[in-house]
């Protein structure tokens, strides 16, 4: 194998599918980036047997080939090379040489052949949709997934399809994230699940841009992204979701419309009294006109004030303040509608349209 | 007391003080930033007895007073506070109350009287250098001191001062790193010692500005730097600093010179192949016209040529490749001169006028 990039080029493909490198494994391969040039294009792939990545890159094919190359290794050779033309050959005994104008590297690399190529997926259900509003709702949910592996269908998302919305939802025992989401025209129904990891890895190479384009495939148990020249697949996981619609009610005794900013920095503010791992809730509490939050630790005290229209029952209630903050900060409205019950029942977070809902479960407390 | 700040004067005087403050100590007083308005003036101290910084902050005092405050707690709540007025007040218990807009802190203090004030310092041998001009020393020098204790000499700097010259050294047993920078028209004559520590953390409040002074006070135990509002006052390290001149020499049997980024470049490359902790020297065989770096490693090979121009013999030497790079990174000249008598002596980085000496220790190596 023999090939040419441009040092640009090479990095950029070396970037993509860096993601897909797992940290540990006891599989050396899967520590490697495949680089495919037997056919008329050169492809990079990466794979960790739950989520792969291929790349098409540019660059001259003088001599076809592969071969699997340690992805870290790699990865810091090319950065750390001059900005200019990077030759990558191979010799029998599959060490790749790299050369960079005076500077010449030689690895130790492995076989093409020991490389498991990604599953074939059937590109039959579809939705398209832009990278931008892709990345965003996945921003907008990703932090209320569980990290806890025994509760396998938390630690991922639902991607549920309907009438051209997509909604997207996570949850971790304590708290909800909806967002709804239009996608282009199409009739599909979809319901699958896809797991944390696979978006966070899929939303660092995705772009800001609302004018570039992403097809995302379904089948039972595969996801696959379709983007420039970059295809992401992913297993699923599996099982039924948790059935969220019982869950959510538009019920509610008080209504409050609050500046978002104002309520997030007090909160922030607040929260400086209480030591981490103390898991002291804060109390808000709601009457005609103010809410007020308090905070009383063997630090100090705080207490605070902020203007609201109310609707409703006045109420004191408790929550764990990261939850609270995890929500505000993806939100964008300036002002937005928190609906409460009772100090035990659920609050939402939720605009007009329904295009987010935010459902945070409360916290006990005492009432010293 | 009752003071009222701006919030940013407020926070630019935390963030100053705040850098002597131990992170850990038996003497809970030193996490406190003592506030002084006893007089027409507020002044915020810090001291952890090596090193102490005053400054005075700009606000209007409505009623005189001090009070010591949890410094780690004081600047985490400035920061978060609105961008207003803040104030601050007393009680009777040592309580501050720090209101800013709706948002109100108490936080319990300690009495102003419990804490250490600065030692007074006798103003007569001093020097004057630009703000700018010192942390550039300081950064040129910093990176050789040793960080064992037990050799206390080694983890300070030699400030030495003649014919309005200041020299400054630093030195660890492997290297020495000697700058010289011209000062303000002055005729004392100054040797001390000043412990890395203090230089680390002036640096980091002095301004980068050529135009901003500061000037350095001299005792025989104290070293005081004052510049804008501020001053900040260290011990000085006991002891009789080693004699450089006798390390330093001018004779040599090869001098070389490259371009300094290219060298710097392919130094990082080559270590790429070196495994952290692995101590391998990289070899650098200098010939007529070219310098050939060579790294050898069970993870593959690397060699690169640089085009040079070389007076007097060849030579093949090993060099700890971090104590090359550390050197190359601070020197601004785009071309340098390197001196070299055989593979056991000490290479010397040096430039015509010795603005910059950096004496570097080679490594022994076998000849694979």
């Amino acid at each position: 194998m023999k090939l040419l990039f441009n040092k640009s080029s090479l990095l950029q493909g070396v970037n993509i599918v860096l993601k897909a490198v797992p940290s540990r494994t006891t599989m050396p391969i899967l520590e490697c980036i495949l680089i495919d040039a037997t056919t008329h294009e050169i492809k990079f792939t990466t794979n960790d047997m739950e989520l792969g990545i291929e790349t098409k890159v540019k660059g001259e094919i003088i001599e076809k080939g592969k071969i699997a190359i340690d992805a870290k290794m790699f990865s810091d050779i090319v950065r750390k090379l001059p900005d200019n033309e990077v030759m990558i050959e191979t010799d029998s005994n599959f060490n790749a040489i790299i050369t960079c104008e005076k500077s010449k590297f030689n690895i130790a690399s492995k076989s093409g052949d020991d490389f498991s190529y990604l599953p074939y997926i059937e590109k039959e259900k579809y939705i398209t949709i832009s990278q931008f509003g892709l990345k965003e709702v996945i921003r907008q949910t990703i932090f209320s997934i569980s990290d806890n592996e025994s509760k396998k269908l938390m630690t991922g998302e639902l991607f549920e399809v309907n009438n051209n919305i997509l909604k997207v939802v996570s949850l971790d025992g304590h708290r909800i994230s909806i967002r709804k989401v239009e996608i282009e025209g199409n009739d599909n129904s979809i319901k699958v699940v896809v797991p944390g990891k696979t978006l966070i890895e899929i939303s660092k190479i995705l772009s800001s841009e609302v004018e570039d384009k992403v097809n995302i495939f379904f089948t039972n148990n595969h996801i696959l992204f379709e983007f420039d020249n970059t295809i992401v697949v992913s297993r699923l996981i599996e099982g039924e979701y948790f059935k969220i619609d019982q869950m959510i009610s538009s019920d509610y005794e008080t209504k409050v419309v609050i500046n978002k900013k104002e309520f997030l920095n007090c909160i922030d503010r607040a929260t400086l009294l209480v030591r981490e791992g103390d898991k002291k809730p804060i109390i808000i509490n709601i009457t005609d006109g103010s809410v007020e939050l308090k905070v009383t630790s063997p630090l100090g005290s705080m207490n605070e004030e902020i203007d609201i229209t109310k609707e409703g029952k006045d109420i004191l209630i408790g929550f764990n303040p990261k939850f609270l903050m995890d929500a505000l900060r993806v939100i964008d409205d300036e002002e937005i509608n928190i609906y409460l019950v009772n100090s035990k029942a659920p609050c939402f977070i939720r605009d007009n349209e329904e295009k987010y809902i935010y459902l945070i479960l409360p916290v006990n407390f005492s009432q010293a």
